[in-house]
C-alpha cells in the first residue's frame, strides 16, 4: 500500500491510471483552496461524476475499509480533502454535513488568517480563534481530519493540543530540517506525536531540502530525520504534488479573489513560476523508489510499511471512527 | 399509523409531542419555501439539532424502515421535505447533494414559475421546463418524492408523464370538489393514479370546502369523491396545516423577496390573514377522526389503513428504494 496524504491540481483518467500504475492505494485530491459553500458543493458534484465515469479505477473513499476495499479491487481510493475551511462560510453546522458528503480532511487555514486562526503566511498568528475552537470539536465528532499543514505556529499548537482526537500536518516538513514558513518546529513535531497525529513528509520543491528534490536517498534521509523527531508512528507522505497545473491554478491558490497584487504562496519573486518537478519524481510511479530508499535509510519492512500506508491507516480509523 | 404528507409554521418540543399524542406516526414538515442553497443548508442543520434534542420523541426519517422504526419506538417520524427547488440555485448535482442529507421530498416549483417549470398561480404555465426535466430524473435516481402541489397544470402533466418513478401532490384537493388553482383537475388525478403516484388531502381552509372544514364527516366524504377519481391506493392525507404561524411567516411564504406588493396565496384580499384552522380540527389530536369518518364514509379496515398511511408508504418504498 501506498498512501498520499495531499495532492493538488486537476485530475483526469489518466492521472488516476498513472497513479494507480504507479502503486498509489490512496490519495487526497485538493477539492478546494478559497471556495465558499456553494463552489464547494460543486467541487464534490463534480468529483463524484469523475469517480463515478472512472469507478472501474476509482472509488470515493469514507473510511478505512473503503481503502482496503480499493485496494482489494485494484482501484485508486480517493479520500476527500479541502485545503481550507471556507466551505464551511461561518456555519458550524455545516460541518457534520460536509462529513455527510464525505469530506474526510479539511485544513483549518489555507494561506490566510481566516475565522478560525492564523495561517503560517501572516506576519501575527492569534491562535485557535473562537469559531476554529467549536470547529475543531465538531470536526472530531463528524469524523473529519484537522489538517494543519499551512496553519500558524500558534494555531497549528492550539489546534493540536484542543482537538480530542489525533490530527495532521498532510504536507510539510521539519523546519529543523528545510527552515521555511510551510514547515513545523520540532515542537510542533512532538505535540504532534503526543497527540497521536501524523505530518506527511512533503516533496514540493520550495519547501523541501534541494538535494532532497535531486535523489529519492536524500528524500528517504530526510524522513528517517522526520521520524528521529516525531517517532515512528507519525510520520507518512504527503508529496504535495500536483497534476496539470497551470500558472492559472497557481494564481488561483496563492491569489484567490483576495490580492490584487501578486502573491507567491511558498515560492518567491526570484521563483514565482510552477515549481519544477523533483528530479527523482517526474511521474506517479516514481514513487514507488521510497520502499527500497527507506530501508537504505535503515528502516525495516514494518517501519517502512508504517511510513507509507499504516501510520495513515491508524490516524484515519481512528478520526472516521 | 397516521401519516401526513405536508405541514407547516414552527416546529417545537411542543410541536413534536402533540403530534405524537395524536397519534401522527409521520410528518413532512416545510424546511422552505423560498431559501436557496445556504439557507436551505442551514435550515436542515437546524432541524438537526431540533430533532437531536428530542430525540427522545422524534427521528429524522430516511426510509419506510425509519418510519417504521419511529413507530415501533413511539416516537415521530420527520420526512424531510423543501415546497421548492431554490435550494438547487440551478445546480444538477445538488440533487443527489441534498438527497444524501437527508431530503426526501421536493416540490419542483412554489407558487411562481421557476427553472424548472410553471406554478399553479402563474397566467400561463410553460410546462416541465430542461431543468425541470433533468431534476425530475434526478430526483427519480437520487431517491426525492416530486411534490407537485404548487405546481401549475401543464407542468404537473408533463411532470408525471416525465418521471419514471411515482410522483405526488402532498397537499391539494380535487378541483371538481372545490374548483381553486391550488386543487388538480380530474385529468391530474388520473394521470397520477397511473403513474402509481398519491394525492394528499388537504384541510386547509383556501383550498377546502367550507363544509368540509366544519364537519370532519364532510371532509371524509370529501376524501371518497377523491378516491372516486384517483383510486382507493392513490390517495392519503396531506393537512397542510401550521404549527405557531404568524402574519410574519405568511409575508414570507407569499412574497418571500421576489416581491414589494402584497401577494395573498390561496387566500385573497377580502381574506388575507392566516387561514382560521378547520372548525374539527383545532389540535393535532383532531385528526384522529378521520378513522371512524371514514368508515362511516364507506371504507373498510382495509381501506381506512391505506388513506392514513398506507399509500404513503407504498410511494415512500417505490420512491426511495
Amino acid at each position: 500500500m501506498l498512501i498520499d496524504g495531499l495532492q493538488c491540481g486537476f485530475f483526469t483518467r489518466e492521472v488516476f491510471q498513472d497513479l494507480l500504475d504507479g502503486g498509489f492505494t490512496c490519495v487526497t485530491p485538493t477539492f478546494g483552496f478559497w471556495e465558499g459553500t456553494l463552489e464547494s458543493l460543486d467541487a464534490i458534484g463534480l468529483w463524484r461524476d469523475l469517480v463515478r465515469e472512472n469507478s472501474d479505477i476509482a472509488l470515493l473513499a469514507r473510511s478505512v475499509a473503503d481503502i482496503r476495499a480499493a485496494h482489494d479491487s485494484h482501484r485508486l481510493a480517493i479520500l476527500p480533502g479541502f485545503q481550507n475551511s471556507n466551505c464551511l462560510e461561518d456555519r458550524i453546522r455545516y460541518v457534520e454535513l460536509f462529513a455527510e458528503l464525505g469530506v474526510r480532511v479539511m485544513q483549518l487555514t489555507y494561506n490566510n488568517q481566516n475565522e478560525l486562526g492564523g495561517s503560517c503566511y501572516e506576519d501575527s498568528d492569534s491562535g485557535l480563534a473562537r469559531f476554529g475552537r467549536e470547529v475543531v470539536h465538531e470536526m472530531n465528532k463528524a469524523g473529519i481530519l484537522v489538517d494543519l499543514s499551512h496553519v500558524g505556529e500558534k494555531t497549528t499548537l492550539d489546534a493540536i493540543n484542543h482537538s480530542r482526537k489525533p490530527v495532521a500536518v498532510t504536507h510539510a516538513n521539519a523546519a529543523s530540517i528545510f527552515p521555511h514558513k510551510r514547515n513545523k518546529g520540532d515542537d510542533i513535531l512532538r505535540a504532534l506525536k503526543q497527540k497521536g497525529g501524523i505530518i506527511g513528509c512533503a516533496i514540493y520543491r520550495n519547501i523541501t531540502p534541494p538535494e532532497a528534490c535531486d535523489k529519492v536517498g536524500a528524500w528517504c534521509e530526510m524522513v528517517a530525520r522526520t521520524v528521529d523527531i516525531a517517532g515512528i508512528d507519525h510520520v507518512g507522505i504527503g508529496t504535495d504534488i500536483s497534476h496539470n497545473n497551470t500558472q492559472g491554478h497557481l494564481d488561483w491558490m496563492r491569489m484567490g479573489r483576495w490580492s490584487r497584487v501578486v502573491n507567491y504562496g511558498a515560492g518567491s519573486a526570484a521563483n514565482s513560476g510552477v515549481a519544477p518537478k523533483p528530479q527523482w519524481l517526474t511521474r506517479p510511479a516514481d514513487l514507488a523508489k521510497v520502499h527500497a530508499g527507506l530501508k537504505q535509510a535503515g528502516f525495516n519492512s514494518e517501519e517502512v510499511d508504517k511510513i507509507t500506508a499504516g501510520n495513515w491507516l491508524r490516524v484515519y480509523g481512528e478520526v472516521f471512527g
